[in-house]
């Protein structure tokens, strides 16, 4: 593997654009890496992963999509890391390849949570086999128990996994359990690894507890606050820190009341950037004129905020 | 739609053989539809399921199955139904318009479950993408809640789903809720819809709820004694329907014990039909040589019951 | 022990009676003892349970109620059965003692559910320590794992539970697993115990997997017609148990989309039997307006079903 | 009520020390404040919470409890919170009552949870009946979703909490929801409430959200470790606050993985402190010999860390 730069900041986890029957739009993937690079400050992206509806997408369309973003975002964008988990391995092994064909920055793969009874072994095992089609790029797991449903401590996980996956280079961890967080950071006393947060309304606790950026989807419209909380942080700040925390949790909480999931975000990434996000493809619904109006009220109250 | 003789009695959900290396392994079908029929007296299947490790599959494998079990099971098989579930729309449209080509006698979807906020609006539209695309044959809804986590009660889901999908012929039912199972049951008394019945432990009680038939993966291999239950209930036999149940519930307690799963459903049936089933797809790893010891002594030990 | 003849039938989990300001309202319980045995056919009772809202009164209300039952039921009812669990050893015993010196006929005791590392010892050992305070009658440990989260199935408790408790005498089972109560069953070939099922819902399925009888809430306002499902079951006329069974689905679904709670179940029964039942104590709130509207509109609409 | 100076820094939520045969045991109380204020440095108490077993005690034994603690602590420890929270509301008010006429600091009250269909008025309106019995000393609502399944957001609670409970002071929050703890800390920012974090393994991360001080069960016996954290945090050291936190994060995992729970909070008390704890109450069973030989040879091992 190459020497790679330290992936560091925020990540943007990408959102897929559809048509408005459905279909990906690729068109407007040029205009999305502008906006998070120009108006968002947010120079990573983690395409494909569950705000980018991958599990929703064939496995041609995230091929595709992979593809566009790599050719737009190459020269704009620090790091353009690929999520290539799947439930079925042959097709995760088949991504990750394509992942390294197209020269992506790095791959991450999620657990594959059909089955519950997935242990440790069979879970590095799986990894290992899709890591190894893309040797020459960084491989970061992607943890997220409340939607996998797998909730092996990634504390646990790290015990070997750089033996049995040479290019291991981090973890997005999105969970809340900052016990397991903070364990991570200890046994990452070297540096050697990545820890990238992944709940966006609580990434002031993980920073103080070791974290070296973030990834998330609120960092596509909130991109510029959230760094303002990293800068603070890192000054030493914690006041201002929690200013902007306050902030973005404010937000999330409002448009979590109203129902919040991958629908929702992409009708606030299209009312906060202009961009046409479309639908979510099915059997997820359109976020409802009733949240959209009530988003586009909230955004233009919050106007002079910190973060707007 | 053709007409259609119902679909009645024991559904085997089929296990997907594969080799040691973990490719899946057509040339045992042959002898496993032989098996099913001769030694079990179980005429229908259920192919590429959960019990089939549908999910851990590639679209291209899931393919293949279906056209080798079509092409051994045609002329010795009453049915043959082909899940064509899978999270991504694109690619389980593409499945059930390929069962239709092979002549399948229906197919099945599982609610896709990655994203947990689907709703009934959401779900049926994402049946009726898939079920269109295979206009000629009956389709049926799959519904697993605890292995989901979609727990819109299929009761709610029957209203309207017919007008919304012509071909809706029934339901595999995998769930304890026999509140929600009664009410399908009273709803479908014109016997428009066939009610399978998927938790096996629990059969009787749901056959006197009005159950149609039964899907399950111990079929494979308790299929001769389920078969002596449905007689034993439909003769007003309760002692000995009750005998039959106890039976397999004695052996599935015994099996959950040792901790039971679709690895280990593949080393019982490899056990009990002495056809190579091999090891489960990563992540899951291959029952442990103690667990597959310990079945093999219970085995012996019950050569004298009534299912063995 | 004295011998003791054995409970079978019916049980209703009784409703504790209130007034309007949240006083036990002891002087409508003779009331309730004759319109349970002359108009729903009831004769047993379960008294202080989750229904009758044990939990929530004092120690000293509990005894004053199971007093006033036996004062009244004695001479009409067959069994009065007290439960007597609670979070607290001493005070589960001192109700015990009581229930004995006041000559009910048998306690109950649920899993004290606080703290949920309870494993079958520590929760035997409890069970013991509070039915050696009432040696001379029978006791009956409550399953009830959906409120209580403690998840022993009832079949490992059996195991030598008779040898630590002598009075053991049988299990309220409210759970939908139907293997762990198939399980039970098949334990209690001797008869020795009476497996008595608490999801009236789905009684039928738990009869033809072989319960002796039912204890439940519905059973204060819906036992004419639970006691013909059990006649018609008992003759083998299956259509007509389900038919009553379906009749019950119907009623309790309503009232479970309403929100189906304690508070609801007080208004139902204050409806359907004319005793005024009050309002639950807090936490709990009254059922609203809205609700009592809906559900008397119902009740008027069934006039003419089967079990009304 | 009297004007109260601010709990502030670290709360032990006390262990209820018992004999071998599972009674009470008032006479180390004295030697255990003398423990906590010397060797810890831990000034404030949580009596009777779950730690201390409460809902396992009698009404009698906690009243007993509450004032053998004022007896002994009244000139030692800076405030005794007595936690009086119960299922049943009477008993809850004559605990609140007691607590009041022993001059007790403060009172305290957990969700009664048995029903979990609690919503927020039935929950206010029950802390308000408790609360209004001891109109003179401060009232903190307890926050613990994981143990109660009542899932109100303390934010929501808020709202007008003050205006029903004059007497509200502040929240003991033991949850890993840092979105609902941030907002509580905004909504505080006049500072009139005092928000204290439960969750001892990631104080730090609710440090640096505005927590006031925090209350947990690990402050029996890391109190100083902890206290150096505050002190670190607090001079913006967050490496060396890290550093502590860490300590804390591996000793609890250590215990966690061997199962953790009361009774072995009770066994390593008992060997950190050399003061007899003794058993838990049943259902609970004493944590085993090897756990206690464990959790010996670990703390040998970490005598020379930072926090032993």
């Amino acid at each position: 593997m190459a020497p790679q730069k330290k992936l560091q900041g925020l990540v943007a986890a990408t959102i897929t654009p559809m048509t408005q029957n459905g279909e990906i739009n690729l068109s407007v993937i040029g205009q999305y890496v502008d906006y998070l690079v120009n108006e968002q400050g947010v120079k990573n992206v983690f395409v494909n992963g569950t705000t980018g509806e991958g599990p929703s997408l064939s496995v041609q369309e995230r091929k595709q999509l992979a593809e566009e973003w790599v050719a737009k975002g190459k020269d704009k964008l620090d790091q353009i890391i690929i999520h290539v988990g799947a439930l079925s391995l042959p097709e995760s092994k088949g991504l990750a390849k394509h992942a390294a064909e197209i020269r992506a920055d790095g791959i991450a793969v999620i657990a594959p949570s059909f089955f519950k009874q997935v242990n440790k072994d069979g879970l590095v095992a799986f990894l290992r086999e899709v890591a190894s089609e893309a040797p020459g790029i960084p491989f970061y797991y992607y943890h997220i128990p409340p939607l996998t449903g797998i909730k092996i401590s990634v504390e646990e996980l790290l015990d070997g996994m750089k033996e049995q996956i040479p290019t291991f280079q981090g973890v997005k961890f999105s969970d809340k359990d900052l016990l397991d967080f903070g364990r991570c950071v200890k046994k990452n006393n070297q540096g050697q690894l990545v820890l990238l947060y992944g709940v966006d309304e609580q990434l002031l606790s993980a920073l103080i507890m070791g974290a070296d950026g973030a990834v998330g989807s609120t960092y596509n419209y909130l991109g510029r606050a959230s760094n303002l909380l990293l800068e603070a942080f890192s000054n030493g700040d914690n006041v201002l820190a929690q200013k902007y925390q306050f902030s973005t949790q404010e937000f999330l909480s409002f448009v979590i009341a109203q129902g919040f999931g991958v629908a929702q975000t992409k009708a606030v990434m299209t009312l906060v950037s202009g961009i046409p996000m479309g639908p979510p493809r099915l059997p997820l619904l359109s976020a409802s004129e009733e949240f959209i109006a009530r988003v586009k009220a909230r955004l233009e109250g919050v106007k002079n905020c910190p973060y707007s």
